[in-house]
């Protein structure tokens, strides 16, 4: 038959990104295209002793239907975890969500009607723009450099366009890696405080760090609960447990545990608990400390290679941690219609306009260094390189006239 | 801050069964009010020995980032098991959940608008009303007798209100246990099959008989893909897997696809992978059998207590399965007004306006008899029958001026 949908179905469009994955499957292709953490990182030994534990104590209620709100042990170390980076929170306002992307849809839910604006990031995670589409939301792009979104922009764009909500991703950003520094986030949360608008920080990647000195979180400065602070396991633990958590005010968390009572009941009861005692029981610490080592060294070899290789006039993003970094290539390039030719190269990555919710990046790509092995990099960027090199000669040799 | 919410978030309200079932955690109280299957019935070390084996083939991509579809060998054996029961599908058209609820939110997302109408029985699951609210659809109660949705009033509320949507559960109903007979069926579907409507089957308890003939869902007389059918592991396996599944039409599913992309991503890589595993490996029919041996039992204790105890003029449905049944007190009981009396006596339902989205059910209340042991249910029957005779005489004197 055919569908009469509601209206928000004609911005809701698959991610680019998810198309691309299907092409490198394909034997044989080295992919920078996906966002996937490194699957030999992964604790499997100690999470199968975990669940050993969980159901051997014969407690079927592990099994069972359980609160909306989720595991009460794990909000609780999650809320302990959270005042280490400053976050002064309590377990009752933690939420635990299937992933963060779920937490970003559902504050969603809670503050877009069709039209109201969303302020971001531009470029932004692409996974973000896909949920406030589908609310029919207006996005505004505020500039970024590479400090994060520009305040004097924002702060206008606050004035000028009456936000609903605004949404960033401070620190090792999806796509370019870059962090926003000390000063900025307080002078960020000093905006926040002279305006009523919530800001959703998505900080995913903050465990991640190779380099540098650690930030404290925006929401570490926020003292009348603007920031909905979102976290995930999915890079530190696993991603295919689902599980991420929201930390909101008081005043909030009721009209979240709502949103989520209607979209799934609750998250899962026994990965939950599985993840409680594999955090509570096993050397978390060290085990991060580990992933970094080895995504330190991915990153340094793709940057090593890049410097190396790659033609004079492209240029990249040097991130202190997280799973990628943005190269810009000289303004002739189009990196959309060079994905074809560099995926019979043998190599996939994700054009930069993905993430450009009001257009951008036509030069740009996003490059992923957690899940290729150092030796899949050399000869990744290598067959970048020869890409590029290909096509600046073409677009030289088109310029003189040949 | 104080928010300034999306207008749906009006018509978001918190469940009264969540709210019951917080004041029924306290001891001494016997629970009828809640949903939840027979923990003790639950595959623990089934399930134990299958993480054991998902994990211990050392195969990372268990606990990696999967596809939003859900995981393929699954969907699979779903197709396959509901090509036993008349379903007509194929792997492609199954797209994995979190449990049965997200499949509801997600053809809520796709289909409704404010205002649009979604026809629904009445009294309906609980659950899909709070999801058809926080769309803001309008819904029109269809009134239904005990074979379920009357189908001359249907067929009037879709000529005369257009609807979106349709949503009913035709299997041992949550609230009443009734079920749709044959010719019903049949004839929803000749309906269907003269307007341009997509109807949600919701089937979680099918599985559940104790006694009668099994009947073909709905979806098996859907010749042009007009049904959703929403199935659910939560009652046969464990609800806190979280696994559920919809199967729609071939051009729906991606629109599917979509939703639950933003929604979440995917479900849980893990958990997919066990069921699956403990699915193709256990014998699931038996254990089927056992839940469905025991819960009869639980169901004949209840109604054998009931015909014993409870006063004359107080009605019940006999359901052939499922985990609830529905009782009809005289008219001029009120069971809203009765529960904390109820509480205080030490037994909790689920007073019947709860489950009808435009009014009734005032005299009615829900009873779930999964989740008791036969002692508790003989006890919880006494404690409901005294309540039914303290209030019946308090009415019969107030009518003689006493």
């Amino acid at each position: 038959m055919e569908y009469n949908f509601a209206s928000r179905v004609e911005r809701m469009e698959s991610s680019i990104i998810r198309e691309i994955l299907k092409v490198t499957e394909q034997p044989g292709i080295i992919s920078f295209a996906g966002g996937l953490p490194a699957p030999e990182m992964f604790p499997l030994q100690e999470i199968k002793q975990t669940f050993n534990k969980v159901l051997g104590e014969g407690d079927e209620s592990a099994l069972q239907y359980s609160a909306t709100e989720g595991f009460y042990p794990l909000r609780e170390y999650i809320a302990a975890a959270l005042a280490e980076i400053g976050i002064n929170t309590s377990p009752d306002q933690v939420l635990i969500t299937n992933g963060s992307q779920q937490a970003i849809d559902l504050v969603a839910k809670l503050f877009l009607d069709p039209g109201d604006v969303v302020l971001v990031e531009s470029p932004s995670y692409l996974g973000a723009l896909q949920v406030f589409n589908s609310y029919q939301a207006s996005l505004v792009a505020v500039p970024t450099d590479p400090e994060g979104i520009e305040l004097d922009s924002l702060e206008r764009a606050i004035t000028q366009y009456k936000p609903k909500l605004i949404y960033i991703t401070p620190t090792f950003k999806n796509p370019t890696g870059e962090t926003m520094g000390l000063e900025r986030r307080k002078d960020l949360a000093a905006i926040l405080a002279r305006h009523h608008i919530p800001l959703v920080e998505d900080d995913p990647y903050r465990e991640l760090r190779y380099s540098g000195t650690p930030v404290p979180p925006i929401k570490a400065f926020d003292k009348d609960g603007k920031v909905i602070y979102l976290g995930t396991f999915s890079k530190t633990v696993a991603p295919g447990l689902r599980l991420g958590f929201a930390t909101t005010s008081a005043g909030l968390m009721p009209k979240m545990v709502l949103a989520k009572q209607g979209a799934d009941l609750h998250t899962g009861t026994l990965v939950q608990r599985v993840l409680y005692n594999y955090l509570t029981s096993s050397n978390v610490k060290g085990h991060i400390k580990a992933i970094c080592k080895e995504y330190a060294i991915r990153r340094d070899t793709m940057i090593s290679a890049m410097k190396r290789q790659f033609p004079e006039g492209v240029k990249w993003t040097e991130p202190q941690g997280g799973m990628f970094l943005w190269v810009t290539l000289p303004p002739q390039l189009d990196t959309t219609s060079l994905l074809n030719e560099a995926i019979k190269l043998g190599i996939a990555y994700v054009p930069g306009p993905a993430f450009f919710p009001t257009g951008g990046g036509r030069n740009c790509l996003r490059l992923n260094f957690s899940n290729s092995s150092p030796d899949q990099i050399e000869t990744g960027i290598s067959r970048l390189a020869r890409l590029f090199h290909n096509n600046l000669q073409t677009v030289e040799k088109g310029t003189n006239g040949f």
